[in-house]
C-alpha cells in the first residue's frame, strides 16, 4: 500500500476528465507548503486527493459541505510504542484516529523485547486491520544493551528481512549510544544496514559536545530525548532532525518549543512525537493534536505547528505522499473551526471517514492470533527472595525518581536496617523496588531502592518494564511485593483477560495486605491488552484509584515505574541484572 | 561510493581519541540547518567530515588556518546537461570546482538520444575520473516524444537496471508533461518505477490549472521550467519544489527570488539549478556561486540563497551526507571572505583540496574511450534538399525566437517568393531554418523559417540540438547552409577533433560564402569535445565572433539554435519531421 502505484483513473480525476469519489466544498485549505490559507475545494478518488481548485463540482461525487471551516494534513507521530497505549495497532487507531493522527511511525520495540520477529510480525498485521498508515522502523537495540536479560535478541542480520517491507521506514532510535560512539562492531553493522536501506532514527539522552559528535558522524539522523533548549540547540545545529517529544511521560514542549521560534530557518527540521502515550491520556487530551494545540497556546503559529505535526515527519520518513494536502497525496485530512483551538471534528483517512465529534467511525475487529508469551517467574520465588541483607550503618544506592522525567537521580542515603536486612523506610519515601527476569525464568532478581513513589502499606506490580520488560515491582513491604508478582503470573491462567489469543499472564496490578486491589491484564506480550480501548481505560482508571488509596500522589505511577528498569537512559536503573550505574554504563553494588 | 559504510576510525577521529587528516582552523562555518554563523574549527577524516568544534588541535594533522575566513557546504547544482558544458563531467568539473560546485544532479538526456545506454555508461564512467560528486538522473524522455527521430530509446525497461546503481538519484526530468497528464501506459510504467525505486522529477513549462493538477498527482515532485512568479507560486502551492534556474539560455531567477522572499515558510522548498551552461560561462561567470552572488545582490539574505544552493538539493535528492558541514557529512566546502560577494577561493571535496584561486587543483586525465557516433546525412545531400516550393502570396509560420527563452512565438509572416520557391528574407531578419536526422540516415529533413537570429550572407550548423540532437542549421541561403552541415559531417574524419576516442563527427561551425569560418569538433556524439576545457572556451569564442562577423547580435546564437528542434518546449519548434506546434503537440504545415 505505501508505494501502490498511480493510475489513469486518478489523473483523469485530476484533470475533471472523470469524476471524483467525494468533494469536499468550502475548504479553507491549511497549505504546509507555503504556510498559505487557501479558500477552495477538494476533490478525493479513491485513497487519494485528486485535486485542490475552486468551485469544484460533479452529479456523481458526494458533496460534503465544510462551510469554510480549516482542512489540514493528518497528523503523524514521528516516533511511539504503540506498546504504550496497552493496545494493539487497532485499538490504538481508534483513540488517535479521532484526534486527526492519520500515521505514525511504531517502533515495535516492547514487543521485540518479549516476543522478538514474530511479535513485531503479529503487531504489522495487526495494524492492516484499522483505517490507518502504520509506518514501522526495524528496532535496533533488543536488548537496550547488555545490562538487562530480555525476552529475544534482534541481531542485524535477523533485522534485515524487514528493509525488504515498504511499511518499514527506518532503523529505530538506536538507543545504544554508546556502542554507537565507541563503533562497537554489531551497533555499527545495524547503522550501515539502516542507511544503506533507509535512515537512522536515534536516541541520546544528555549527550553532548566530541562523544554527540561521534554519535551524529555515524549517520544517526533524529534525536527525541533533549529536555533542554540548549541540548536540543547543540543538536539542532550538527543537523539532528529535532522531534519534539510530549508524552504520558516525557514532557518536553515547553522547554524546546522556543527553538522554533529561535530559529525560523530551520522550520523544516522540527516533528512531534510522543514516544509513549498513555490510552487515557490519548482519549482524554489528544495525541499530536494535543501537542499542538499547547504550541499554539505557547504563542507558535497555527500552520507552523501543524506543518512540524505533518510534512515535516512525512518528508523526515520520505513519504513522498503523506502530510499535506494537494494532488497525489493521500486524502488524509481533517476538518476544524478555530486556528487558535485546534479540536478535529472531522478526520478523513485514505479518502474515507473515520472519526467524527471525537467518535471514531472504523471497524473494531477482534484481537485475536497473539503468540503466547507466559510470565516464568523463578520456582522458588518467596517473600525472602526480595531480603537486602546489609550490615548496621550501611549506606545504599537509591533511585531518585521524577514523575515527570525519564532521566532519575542517583542517591545515597543511609539504610533502615531492621534486623540485619536494609528494609524500605516510607517515611523517607524511600521504598524497595525489585526486577524478576520473567522470560526465561533464569531466577534473576534486582533489587534496589527508590524514592519518588511516595505511598505505603502495600505494592505496585507490572510486566511493563522497559526494555526487557520484566516484572517490576515497587512496595513498602516484601510479602505484597510477592503476592503483586504472582498476581501478574497468575493474570493469564485466570481467564481474567478473556479474548481471543489467550497469550499468557502480565498486566499491572496494586496489593496491600496481601490482597488484589486492582489488576489490568496484558495478554498480549504482558504489554497489550486484548479489549476494547475503553475497556483498558476502564480497568487502568481502577488501577490508578487503586495506588491513590495507598496514598500515591501522581497521576500514574505505573509510568515511572515501567522506566525504572531502563539501563540507557540516566542515571541509576535497575535491571534484573542489578543496578546500572547509566552513565558508566555498568552494574553497581546496592550497598556502597 | 555514496553509500560507503561508516567506519571506526571516522568516529574515533570524532571522538578525538585519533588524530584527523587536516584540521581547518578559525573558520566562520555557515550553518545551512540553524541559519548561523559559527565561529569554529573543523576536523577532516578522510572523505567526511570529523568534528565542528572551537580549539581543536593535533600534531599529526595538517593544520590550515582560514583566519577568520567564511567556510560554507560545497554547492549542488539540482538539474543539468553535463553535455551542454560541452565538455564531459571530467572537464565540467575542472571548470565547476574553483566555482564551489562539488556535486551536480546530471540527466544524461543528452547523449542518451545519441547513443542510449552505453553513451550513459560512458559519462558515468567518466565522471568517476573526477573529483567531483556526479549524481544521476535516469533520463525519461529519450527521445523527447514521437514529434523528432533520435538516435535511441529508452524504454521504461531499459531503464531499470539504472536504478540498481547508488549514484541514480531521481528518474530525470519528465518532459512528456502530456504523456503523464494523459495517462501514456508506457509514461506512467516510467513515473512508477522511479517513484518505487527513487524520486521523480519534473519538467512542465507553463503547465496550470488542472492538468498541472494532474502532473502532480502523478508524484512528480519538482519542476525547473517556471518563468515567472505567478507560474512557480502556483507549482510551489501544489508541493513541487522549486528549482530555480539560471543558466546560460534559460534564466528565471530575477522573476523566480521574489517568491523566496514572499514563502519564508518555504525555505526548503527552493533550489537552485543551471540546466544548461555554456563553457566560457562557468569560467568567466560561475556556476551555483553565480547564482547565489546574482540572489544576495537582489536581497537574499546570504545564508539562505546557500541553503537553497546546498542543503535543499542534497535533502531533495535524499543524500544524507551533502549539503552541510557537520560530522559525518562529506567534507565538500568552500571558503570565502564576503558574505555579500561570495567568491570561493579555496574549495575542498571529500576532504582534498580541489580548487584555489579560481584554479582547478585535480587531475586533467584524457578523454578517451567514447563510442563512436558518426553523423549520417542523407546520401543525396544538395542545396535543392533545402528549397521550399510555395505558391506567390503564400504565408508560412515563423519560429520567434527570444535569444533569453528557450520558448518560442508562433508567427505568420507573408513569405517572400522566388521563382516558385520561399525563401530568407534577411531584411526582415527571415532566415531558413533545416533539421536534419543524422542518426540513422533516414532522409528526414524538416524546413522552416525562424525571426530573431538577425545575421546575413551565411549559415551556422550544429549537432546540438536538442533532445535528438539531429543537425540543425540556419542561414540566408541554401548554399551555405548545405555547406556548413557537410562541414559538421566532416569534422570526424579531418581528424580536426583530436583526442582518444575519434568517435565521429559533429560540432558547430559557421560558414560564408561556401567557407567555413570557424569550427568547434565535438566527437563526443556530436555533443561533446575531447579537448582540455580551455581549448574548447577558445574553439567556442572563434566560432562566436565568427557569428558576429555574418552581423549576428547576440551572444551566443548557437544556444537558440540548439533549441530550436526541441519538441517539449512551447510553441513552435522545427525537428526533422516538421513544424511542431507544441500546443498542439503535432506537426504542422509550413505553409499555412
Amino acid at each position: 500500500m505505501p508505494n501502490d502505484p498511480v493510475t489513469p483513473q486518478l489523473l483523469a480525476a485530476a484533470r475533471g476528465d472523470s469524476p471524483p469519489s467525494r468533494i469536499l466544498a468550502n475548504a479553507r485549505i491549511v497549505n504546509v507548503f507555503t504556510g498559505e490559507i487557501e479558500a477552495a475545494d477538494l476533490a478525493l478518488y479513491g485513497t487519494r486527493i485528486a485535486a485542490v481548485a475552486p468551485r469544484l463540482s460533479s452529479t456523481e461525487a458526494e458533496r460534503i459541505d465544510l462551510k469554510d471551516a480549516f482542512a489540514a494534513p493528518g497528523l503523524i507521530d514521528a516516533h511511539m510504542h504503540v506498546e504504550s497505549t496497552m493496545l494493539p495497532p487497532t485499538g490504538f487507531a481508534s483513540l488517535a484516529l479521532p484526534h486527526a493522527t492519520t500515521a505514525a511511525v511504531f517502533d515495535p520495540h516492547e514487543i521485540a523485547n518479549v516476543l522478538g520477529l514474530p511479535g513485531i510480525q503479529w503487531l504489522m498485521d495487526n495494524a492492516t486491520h484499522a483505517p490507518f498508515t502504520a509506518l514501522w522502523a526495524a528496532s535496533s537495540c533488543v536488548p537496550s544493551c547488555h545490562l538487562e536479560t530480555n525476552g529475544c535478541i534482534l541481531t542485524a542480520d535477523d533485522l534485515a528481512p524487514l528493509f525488504d517491507d515498504d511499511r518499514v521506514v527506518a532503523l529505530a532510535e538506536m538507543m545504544n549510544f554508546p556502542g554507537v560512539v565507541h563503533a562497537d562492531p554489531e551497533v555499527l553493522k545495524k547503522v550501515n544496514m539502516g542507511l544503506a536501506r533507509r535512515i537512522v532514527d536515534g536516541h541520546c539522552p544528555g549527550l553532548t559536545g566530541r562523544a554527540l559528535q561521534a554519535y551524529v558522524a555515524s549517520g544517526v539522523s533524529s534525536d527525541h530525548e533533549a529536555t533542554t533548549a540548549d541540548e536540543a540547540r547543540e543538536k539542532l545545529r550538527l543537523g539532528m532532525q529535532v522531534f519534539i517529544r510530549e508524552g504520558s511521560a516525557a514532557r518536553n514542549l515547553e522547554a524546546l518549543l522556543p527553538l522554533v521560534m529561535e530559529f525560523p530557518h530551520a522550520l523544516s527540521r522540527f516533528c512531534f512525537c510522543t514516544d509513549d502515550r498513555h490510552p487515557a491520556d490519548l482519549r482524554e487530551q489528544g495525541h499530536i493534536d494535543n501537542i499542538i494545540r499547547k504550541a499554539v497556546a505557547l504563542g507558535l503559529d497555527p500552520v507552523r505547528a501543524i506543518t512540524i505535526g505533518s510534512l515535516n515527519t512525512a518528508r523526515h520518513y520520505r513519504q513522498r505522499d503523506l502530510g499535506a494536502i494537494a494532488p497525489g497525496y493521500r486524502a488524509d485530512l481533517f476538518v476544524f473551526d478555530d486556528l487558535n483551538n485546534i479540536q478535529p471534528r472531522l478526520v478523513y483517512r485514505h479518502g474515507e471517514p473515520v472519526a467524527r465529534d471525537g467518535q471514531y467511525l472504523g471497524p473494531t475487529p477482534p484481537v485475536a492470533g497473539y503468540p503466547k508469551s507466559p510470565v516464568r517467574l523463578p520456582s522458588d520465588l518467596s517473600a525472602d527472595s526480595f531480603a537486602v541483607r546489609a550490615p548496621g550503618g550501611a549506606r545504599v544506592r537509591v533511585i531518585g525518581m521524577d514523575p515527570h522525567q525519564l532521566i532519575t537521580e542517583h542517591l545515597i542515603e543511609d539504610a533502615k536496617i531492621v534486623g540485619g536486612l536494609a528494609v524500605a523506610d516510607p517515611s523517607r519515601d524511600i521504598l524497595k523496588i525489585a526486577v524478576i527476569e520473567r522470560h526465561h525464568a533464569t531466577g534473576n532478581i534486582g533489587l534496589g531502592f527508590v524514592k519518588g513513589f511516595k505511598f505505603k502499606g502495600g505494592a505496585l506490580a507490572s510486566t511493563v518494564g522497559h526494555d526487557a520488560h520484566n516484572l517490576a515491582v515497587v512496595g513498602d513491604n516484601d510479602a505484597d511485593m510477592l503476592a503483586a508478582a504472582r498476581a501478574l503470573h497468575d493474570a493469564g491462567g485466570s481467564g481474567g483477560s478473556g479474548g481471543g489469543g489467550g497469550g499468557g499472564g502480565g498486566g499491572q496490578c496494586v496489593v496491600a495486605g496481601g490482597k488484589v486491589l486492582a489488576l489490568l491484564p496484558l495478554p498480549i506480550a504482558g504489554l497489550m491488552s486484548d479489549q476494547p480501548a475503553q475497556t483498558v481505560i476502564d480497568q487502568q482508571a481502577k488501577v490508578l484509584r487503586a495506588t491513590q488509596s495507598l496514598g500515591c500522589p501522581h497521576h500514574d505511577p505505573f509510568m515511572p515505574l515501567s522506566f525504572m528498569p531502563l539501563p540507557v537512559i540516566p542515571k541509576l536503573k535497575l535491571s534484573d541484572k542489578g543496578l546500572v550505574d547509566v552513565e558508566k554504563f555498568e552494574i553497581v553494588p546496592l550497598i556502597v
